[in-house]
């Protein structure tokens, strides 16, 4: 997994505009955002679903920077003072305490567009037909009835008690929407993208964030690279706060084996994802 | 061009999510953004560059309505109190005064990625390269070398003198980058983009900013459906500041004529083109 990951820093680095290229402090601050630090899941993802489809790993690069650069953006505008107010974040000082407000909006602006821009200028696929899927596929997982309404959900969430469907419904759309993306624009590097793998996606999408809650409940800031204990004082619902911690993590494993189920078919073939199944559920960080 | 901005305005309201569909709050926000007032100077370009290229009226209002997002979040963002701080546009409350800051930002965020998958989603030409081309001219007027750049470099230049290169610089980004994205877009929707349609964007593009900086010292509030006066107020350079009003205005003028000459080869089908320069320059408001 190193190997890939190395490469997905390389990528990134080539596809953000360069650090003193104008507006300088703009791509500065992007650059910033975007490089060093992050487990970078969702890119491992899409290669892994690639290299399962057979894609070209030239291609999967940018397919799994674009779901990066979204991903980027939406830390970033979540860490905004209006949204969760957060200092830290990967182990150093968020970019509007780094650069300012108005930046780190504009980071945030700007990387959304990023995403897009990569997949339109690339020629991921040989049938331009299956580039405009992966648009829309990335474009259905950010938006409003993704990634962003699942942040709208959450805001009204907090002070509130979540059964464990409606927290389900929350994060199905807040996290899970745009780690299944990661999945399909890999595969879809190579041509359609099987159902089992959509299964895998959808199982290790919610491990993500059921485990994302028991660590922010049992981990500390330092380990975490970001401000730890943050779901308790800000009263938001959470998998934690629902179900107690044994039962959450009970919960993850379950969805691990579940993933692990979805990729039968594959054989040898499914070696990455599984590994990075594993990761999801027993990451400490 | 009454009878086409009505059109404009049923196409805006049928590509939103519906008010009631969930996150409602989310929705109903993107749509109080989105909908009544506003000039639809953008839409109204794609159509008339449209009509120009010959396209089809119903692929125009899905690549008018993308451009129009666009223009949306940006003026949304815009508005927070980290950026520009208003408190009232197209005569309405700002979205964060009527609903609250997060919900504001998540707006700005979805309105970008909606104009991005209405642009995957529907068949908007017949090409289905060209419409990657569409995606691709949209995320490149929109990023950070185009509108966002645009505002990170008015954000550095706040308090301090440019010249009227500089500032053309700025306001080519800002401004003049989606105004010429929304006549390509038009043109796209039947094939390849003239030239001089590009031409003729450009000096739009440039005037409309002119007039803009014009209208903030000369007109009110209640004429121009938002913060009058704010310009001199924030220190921020702008045609008035540098050239002062008769020649600010002047220059205006000659943009309009250059617009004009632009279309010159087209004769008759380019009315429409030409009244929409005879607008944005000579527009009160």
């Amino acid at each position: 997994m190193g190997s890939i990951r190395a490469r997905i820093e390389v990528a990134l680095a080539r596809s953000l505009p360069g650090a003193q290229q104008a507006p300088a402090r703009l791509h500065q601050a992007m650059r910033y955002a975007a490089l060093e630090g992050g487990k970078r899941v969702r890119p491992l993802l899409t290669f892994a679903a690639g290299e399962l489809a057979g894609a070209d790993p030239a291609r999967l690069e940018v397919a799994a920077c674009a779901v990066e650069m979204i991903h980027t953006y939406s830390l970033v505008h979540d860490d905004l003072p209006c949204m969760d107010d957060d200092r830290l974040r990967r182990n150093k000082p968020t970019v509007h305490v780094e650069y300012d407000e108005a930046t780190a909006l504009l980071v945030g602006d700007a990387l959304q567009t990023l995403a897009f821009q990569l997949l339109s200028e690339h020629a991921l696929t040989d049938d331009p037909a299956l580039r405009l899927t992966m648009v829309n596929t990335l474009a259905l997982a950010a938006g409003s009835r993704g990634m962003a309404g699942g942040q709208a959900i959450d805001l009204e969430a907090t002070g509130k008690t979540l059964s464990q469907a409606e927290l389900e419904y929350m994060h199905v759309r807040k996290t899970g929407a745009l780690i299944s993306a990661a999945v399909k624009l890999g595969a879809l590097c190579a041509g359609p993208c099987p159902a089992a793998l959509e299964q895998y996606a959808n199982r290790v999408g919610l491990a993500f964030q059921v485990v994302d809650d028991v660590l922010d409940r049992e981990a500390s800031s330092a380990t975490l690279g970001k401000t730890a204990g943050k779901d308790a004082k800000q009263g938001k619902p959470t998998y934690v706060s629902t179900l107690g911690v044994a039962r959450a993590s009970q919960f993850a494993e379950e969805l691990r084996c579940g993933a692990h189920a979805a990729l039968e078919g594959f054989g040898e073939r499914a070696l990455r994802l599984r590994q990075l199944a594993d990761f999801i559920v027993l990451r400490k960080f």
